[in-house]
């Protein structure tokens, strides 16, 4: 129950409608407002950086500390041509060829946020990463400025990049990420990985130069990236949506009958189809 | 994202489906089949009896409790008719003529559990609660004991009775149970509080002897009861549903725009109306 009058009426009449609406992009209708319930900040955080000698170490350090217990507020990777792009571009003294994972806890306890920075660190030393814990807010804080600038530094690597938006169980993180970088090999394209990896949400990008290279194989090998991600239990899109760019994949992601059962919902909401038309749905 | 392949991407595609479902009392469609993600039980808990002069003071405190900061594990309440009953049944030396809040908290460090327990007691007090704490389990266990016999203790005071299953926001506890109380006696009928206070979620207990009491005056002080929950921004079921005893109600709760989006859906997803026939939507 909300404390504010009038919300929950609304917001949970029979069906979960609102409900129905987060995540549909627009295509089941429009939201005109919207009242948050915000939480405080919490007391405390810590934050390291762990390197690793590639990325299946980082990704199965990941599993074992997120299977051990640990519920990081933060957990985000970069392989090592991402964290070579960054490192390019901010000069901060990131380690060279090394995969990198950024991990912040937090809490209202001192002590159980350090014990759970403690269960990621543990992990990740047991696959040969080397730790450095952030003192204070500043090291922190410098930290996630290198994770803020990947955008920025990838535009430097190659002119043009296509921004997969994955999410996988985090159990099959090392053997996805294993695949993705054997299909840009294959593929002869530049991709490199990074993501919010703690939620197995990752971002694998394409990067190419449209004068030098064919968009069709980029767009082959988007396609063939969201396939690794259904083989393995995941879905389309961890944050960014389906969108026009997806829209074909979902064919392959959703039985028949549920994809009828998609386009009857959106039938019903939006009979005259005026709702961001053309996406999502195939 | 689950750690288990399939179900994620069964789970989620395009428009949260078992979200829809999830609450729809079968109205939509049959569930075959669930996973379940079970969270290991907390190490520590801590419980307390608060009795108060009156259900007023009682929802005042919890109301206070929660908005500065608590957030137990169950906070139950009984009114003293109810827990009149209770005593009547156990014989187990609750106070008479008081009302009674049973509040638990749990967690993974001792100290926060029986802090998060002390504003609660705090707020008890300042309402003019005497306040017990349970030591250890057993004396737990007890106070919960007299939670689950409510439902048999009061069958010894009328032979049948009407559960209302309200939910308000917690701000608006006091008013919602005083001006229940007041439809009970404006009524001429048995009514009994209890319920989950910590959720907002209130069962308004009718108690009638169908031999000598009208069952449709009855009916009508269920439906002016729901209409208090919805006057202050509640909702009709906080947790039993609208089925056939309160699809009614539905017109007075949902505009008439929302109404006939949830028929659509009906309909889109049960097009020849073979689930639950006949139940929640009027």
């Amino acid at each position: 129950m909300d404390d504010e009058g009038g919300i929950q009426r609304q917001g949970r009449a029979a069906y979960d409608l609102p409900g129905l609406l987060i995540g549909s992009e627009g295509t089941l209708g429009l939201v005109t407002g919207a009242r948050l319930r915000l939480l405080p900040l919490p007391r405390h955080r810590a934050a390291l950086l762990a390197h690793f000698p590639g990325v299946e170490p980082l990704a199965e350090a990941v599993s074992e500390a997120v299977a051990s217990g640990a519920v990081p507020a933060r957990m985000e990777f970069m392989d090592p041509a991402c964290a070579g792009a960054v490192e390019d571009y901010l000069r901060m003294g990131l380690p060279r060829g090394r995969a990198l994972l950024l991990v912040e806890t937090d809490g209202e306890e001192a002590d159980l946020v350090e014990e759970e920075l403690s269960l990621v660190e543990a992990s990740a030393r047991r696959h040969g990463a080397e730790v450095v814990r952030a003192a204070g807010e500043a090291e922190a804080e410098a930290l996630w400025r290198a994770r803020r600038a990947v955008s920025p530094a990838l535009g430097r690597i190659r002119p043009k990049r296509v921004n997969e938006d994955i999410a996988v169980p985090r159990s099959a993180l090392p053997q996805v990420v294993r695949e993705i970088e054997a299909l840009g090999k294959a593929f002869g394209l530049v991709v490199v990985q990074f993501g919010h990896i703690g939620d197995g949400n990752l971002h694998p990008n394409i990067l190419f130069d449209p004068r030098k290279e064919s968009e069709e194989k980029v767009w082959e090998l988007a396609h063939e990236i969201a396939r690794v991600a259904l083989r393995h239990g995941g879905v389309l899109s961890g944050e960014h949506g389906i969108g026009l760019m997806k829209r074909d994949f979902m064919l392959e992601a959703v039985d028949p009958e549920t994809l009828g059962a998609l386009h009857r919902v959106k039938e019903a909401l939006d009979p005259l189809g005026l709702f961001n038309p053309g996406k999502v749905l195939p």
